[in-house]
Formats: structure tokens, sequence, C-alpha cells
């Protein structure tokens, strides 16, 4: 696929400066412009199937050769009978074979002012080889294992569980304002914002190392944050036995979301620190997992301002999902 | 509904110090939190009907008394003839009746640090008293008295061709955003950054005073623009001449589209200029309408991240978009 994309155009980061975004250009994700037409929704297709391997499936256990290059596996790199895959996207976002980050000359004709190279990462990490298992089906263990061995946000294309981590070369808006805003809090308040969050009305559950809150202005009805108890800045400093707490606890989460909002479909996201942060930050980034069910529609008032609207006031969704038995 | 929302809670504004975000909530647009369940997809019921009144819609003519309380309608307020009406919205987001925006004293059991009273407006425009026509199937004439009488965001949850006009206590973080960074280009380059943006590879159209193009760092695929020639702050300073114009080539980008894209669902905004700037920043401030078909889903990596990724160069989709025959 790499050399495919090669023969075509390289990918792009440009910045708007109207609206101060950068946005990635990736050709690889589209044939030709003319071919990008709305298709209807159509009636679902993902029935539920108790097959374990899906016929065309190129996730499922003996279909590893439909892949884009695999990076590892779990247990070892050569065991056939694997439980966890990291692979190449096939239709790439970002190139991993272009050089450093770099500066391209804009094209003059466009009038652009800031313009970089295509360079990054876009791995998808197969969460199991069976079709028929969600996340939410495997063990806390198993889970661990996921969390081990990736860092990044969660996304779905096909239906085989699994979740995509990116590797860009520009540290993303969201994540600079929110190390900004837990900064400036740092500053005004003498805490860390994230560890001021644990207060009782807004807990649903907690685990030995764990708590699992709605935040007091979650952007998103039954939004769910997964916050270490204690002040931890990087996801990648997990250890073996937090790493099947957090397994135990987000697999508590999944199964509470399902059962008292008819299994909807989610996404869910680690916001870490970025890798070059130094001594004097670490006290106000404090990272966590968010999960987002995906239960309204993100429309041209959201696009236009930024600003959300939540039905549901996060302390009446802390108490739906702490009041509901746990389904196990 | 005024009445109804006054038994329950007011709907509030709420800053999350992590992500720097203000979140409305809002209780009338939910019965409880027990009833927010996920819905499947079901197949689509809005089939194209020839009918100009559809029952039970509350927008057609005629079925007046099923809509919250009117605001204006035009040509006159009691012309039963009407051809645009602007109500209250019946599941308003913010509530008109409270008293100006008011700090409201946190609960202190939720360590919530930012809550303002949810005061604002929630109208809708319902652009035409005939279900079956879409808003390019008006004339200019006929869209531009829905500019005159409007000048937000548009949405859509009924199928009867409308919009929404939402009003704020609070200049939400795009906009800031947007003036922030206009201001910094004329800073740094002496020029508006959207007179700048007017390059022939990007161009799509253009009318007496307006031209339509794709932006240089388009955030979705097929993303279109369209700017006033000259420049200018403030979208409601309009004059009718301009507002006809606008009508035409507005209508005209709604029918390329649909015509290259398949008649794809799309969102338009208005950006313009907040209501109290001072004269130094309208040199900086250049208005303009935005329209987003709906052919990607925004995933885990853009809710995480605030990046996109579009597949499409903006100066392809560009050339799609220019040479398509008038579809007239």
């Amino acid at each position: 696929m790499a050399s495919e994309q090669k023969q075509g155009r390289s990918p792009e980061l440009r910045k708007d400066w109207v609206t101060n975004r950068w946005v990635i250009f990736s050709p690889a994700r589209a044939k030709r412009p003319s071919d990008f037409k709305y298709k209807s929704p159509a009636t679902t297709t993902s029935t539920t199937t108790a097959d374990q391997i899906q016929d065309g499936c190129p996730f499922c256990l003996g279909h590893e050769h439909l892949c884009a290059p695999e990076i590892f596996r779990v247990p070892t790199s050569s065991d056939p009978d694997w439980k966890i895959r990291v692979i190449q996207n096939l239709y790439p976002a970002l190139d991993r074979t272009l050089n450093d980050p770099i500066a391209v000359a804009p094209n003059p004709n466009l009038n652009g002012v800031e313009v970089l190279g295509g360079f990054g990462f876009h791995d998808v990490v197969i969460e199991t080889p069976f079709h028929s298992l969600q996340l939410s089906d495997l063990s806390s263990q198993e889970i661990s294992e996921v969390f081990k061995n990736h860092g990044a946000s969660a996304g779905a294309s096909l239906s085989h569980s699994h979740s995509q981590i990116i590797g860009l070369p520009i540290v993303p808006p969201n994540v600079s304002a929110r190390v900004d805003s837990m900064k400036q809090y740092f500053n005004e308040m003498g805490k860390c914002s994230v560890c001021e969050i644990q207060v009782k009305e807004l807990l649903i559950d907690e685990s030995t190392h764990f708590i699992s809150i709605v935040p007091f202005a979650a952007t998103f009805p039954f939004e769910i944050w997964i916050i270490p108890r204690d002040h931890s800045s990087h996801f990648h400093q997990l250890d073996e036995a937090e790493a099947v707490d957090l397994g135990g606890l987000l697999k508590l989460m999944l199964r509470k979301m399902a059962s008292q909002l008819n299994n909807p479909p989610f996404n869910f996201m680690i916001h870490t620190s970025p890798l070059r942060v130094t001594d004097p930050q670490l006290p106000y980034i404090h990272w966590f997992l968010q999960i987002i069910p995906q239960l309204t529609v993100v429309a041209g008032f959201e696009m236009a301002t930024g600003c959300y609207i939540n039905p549901v006031f996060p302390e009446d969704a802390a108490k739906v999902l702490r009041e509901v038995p746990n389904p196990e």
C-alpha cells in the first residue's frame, strides 16, 4: 500500500489561517474526488453473528494475508495462535516512509502559508482473533494486554474489534488546549484539575488504582472518564497490576453502558501527556481514559461554535450508571 | 413549553477545566436520563414525497397550532399565507425567560468552578410553508428573504426545510479562535486572511458580490465557503441586492453539490463577527457562509485530537465543482 501511495500524491498537513486548525490531507483514503459520493444509510448489515471467524474479514485468525504488514503480535512474533496483532493501516492517513516532518514549499497558486509533509504513523490494534468477541467480552487480563500494546484513540470502520494508533508530526489542538487549561487551573488553584474531579456525586465505580466518573461538564450524555486515583502524567508508565485493574474497570463500564443504554456504539480515547514535557509540567498533567457512547448527532451548531449541548446533567448520568447492578 | 421547563430544572452552562470547554446542559431536550437509550439506525423513512402539506408536520402551512409561539412571519405578522415563519424551538437548549447571564453558585458537592445560568435564545426559521420544497428549490429572491430574517447555524431534526438560530450568553470557542487567528494573520501579513483566500485554483464560481471556493485547508471533503468579494465584517449589514445575489450563488452551490455528490445531507453556517467588536477589529474580520456536505463520519481520532483527516485535496474538489455544468 505504501508503494501504491507513492505513485500518487503524498499526504500533506495544511494550516487554515481562518479557523487556526491543522488538517491532514490523505489521498490514500479516497480513490478519486469524483468517487466521493454520499451513500444513503442502508439497513444495518452488522447482524450479530455467533461465527468466530467471518468470511472476508481481514482481522480474523487465519486471514492475516489480507492485511497490510504486521508490526508485531502477542504473545510472540511468530506464534500462529496470536491473541493481539498490531498492523499497519491499509489506507494510512499519514506516510511512515516520508522523512522527518518537514515544511513543504506551498504551491504559490494556492496562497497557503503553512504546509507540512504528511509524515506519521497510522496503525491498527486487532484486539482479538475472533470476530464474535467485543472488547467487553475479553477478560481483565486480556484487556490489559491490549493496553500494554497501544496508547491512542479508538475508531471503527470494520466490525471486528480493533483500535487505532495515529502518530502525528504536530501536537494536536485539543492536546495543547488541555495541557494549557490544566496549567492555568494549577496556577490559580494550586491543585491538579483532574485530582480535584474525584467527588462523590459524580462517581460511578472505583477499583484499587482507578475511579470512574461522569465529569462535571461532560461534553456528551453519559460520557465516562476512568482516572488513575494517584496523580500520574504518562499512560505508558502503567504497570502490569494497574493494567489488569484498568481492564476490569473498563470492562465494567462498557457492560453498564451496554445494559443501561441499549448497547450503543462508542469511542474510547486515552488522553495522556505529550512525550516531550518537562518535569515542572508533570504536577498538572494527569492522564485519563474517556468513553463516549454515540447517543447524539453532532450538527451545525456544534460544528460552527465548538460548543456542545448535553441533555443529561452529569450527576444524573452518574447516578443512573452507579445504581445499575453489576451486569456480571 | 417554557412553563413545562420551569417545573423542572433550568438549563445551565458549565465550564470544564480540563478541556477548557463550555457545555450547555439542557434538561428540556430529554425526558429522563434513563430514557436516553441508543436506537439502532432504522431504514430511512424520509421518502421523497410530492405532498406539499404532510400530515403531522408542525412546520407545514395550516399546522401553525402545533408549534411553539411564533416570533414573526413574512410578509406580515397576520398574513395567513406566510412565506417564512420564525418561531421558538419546542425543546429549547436555553431559556429566554431567565435573567441576564449570571454566574450560578456551583453545587459545592460537585467541585465545579464556573457555572452560568442557561439564559439565551433558541429559535427556528421555517424557510417555506411547503413540505416538498428544499432550500435549493426556492428562487434567489425567496432564499434572500430567509437570509434577511436570520443569521446563525443550520441543523436538522425534522425533514421540513428549516434553520436554527441560537443566541448564547458566551462567545463560543470557535468564534474567539477564529477572530484571534484572523488578527494574528493580519498583524503578521498586513492583510485580511479571508480577502487573501480568493485564488483561482480554489475558485468554484462567482457572482456580482460573492465568490465560492473550497478553502486551502478545508476541514471536510467538498466543504464550500461563500465569501463577500469586498471586505465586510457583519453579515447583518447585507443589503437587498446582495441578499438576492447570495441566494443565487448558494442555490447554485447546493445544486452542484447535489448533482456531483449524490444529494448528500448538509449543514450551512454563517460565520459573522461578534456584535460587540470595536472599530480597530473590523479590518481583519470578514464574514462568510460555510457549507459542509455530510460525507464522512467524525470518529474517535477527530474527537480526541481536534485534528481532521480530509481525503480530498481542496484544489481537486474545487475543480470537480467548477467543471460541473450549471444544473439549471
